[in-house]
């Protein structure tokens, strides 16, 4: 089943276009481990902070990728960058007025 | 530039069901007004709460949107399961480490 993780970063203040360039640094490890979707955003209203959106196959998927050395390297890299104020949410994709099937 | 609005709808116990089944209902019109993505979820930790992620070409496609007749007979049909509970964010995509350019 379609696994989303949706978060919120908070990052500090004059810090956002670093953790964007880190978060979107072209990466062939994440669609290996079945990441299907992998978007990053901004927002004028709030800026300082990342917005991100993710699609997995599976939740399973999404929890193994965290071991993955690419990703616990870029997560290392951009702990520094973070306000420690972080939301979110997860939920399993039940699916789409865009196609007539999950 | 891409659009994106993460939204968490809580919905009076025991309506969640129905409220995903008008949300995923097959819609012809969401995708010839610009929408790219619109996924629909539940999560078992938060039973009373529909979880939606939508990608739009841009910010005023998915304003526009919000008057198609479709929508709007969408949205009045989904207001009396709803808790009044809301929540959620809109941003701007800027890139994704799954494509070279965004």
């Amino acid at each position: 089943m379609t696994f989303a993780n949706v978060a919120t970063l908070g990052v500090l203040p004059g810090r956002r276009d670093e953790l964007v360039a880190h978060l979107t640094r072209p990466s062939e490890e994440l669609a290996a481990a079945g990441c299907l979707l992998y978007e990053v955003g901004v927002s004028d209203d709030d800026p300082d902070t990342v917005f991100v959106v993710e699609l997995w196959t599976s939740a399973a998927a999404h929890q193994a990728s965290l071991q993955l050395p690419a990703v616990r390297a870029a997560i290392a890299e951009a702990r520094p960058l973070l306000s420690g104020v972080v939301g979110g949410h997860r939920f399993d994709v039940v699916g789409s007025p865009l196609r007539a099937t999950t």
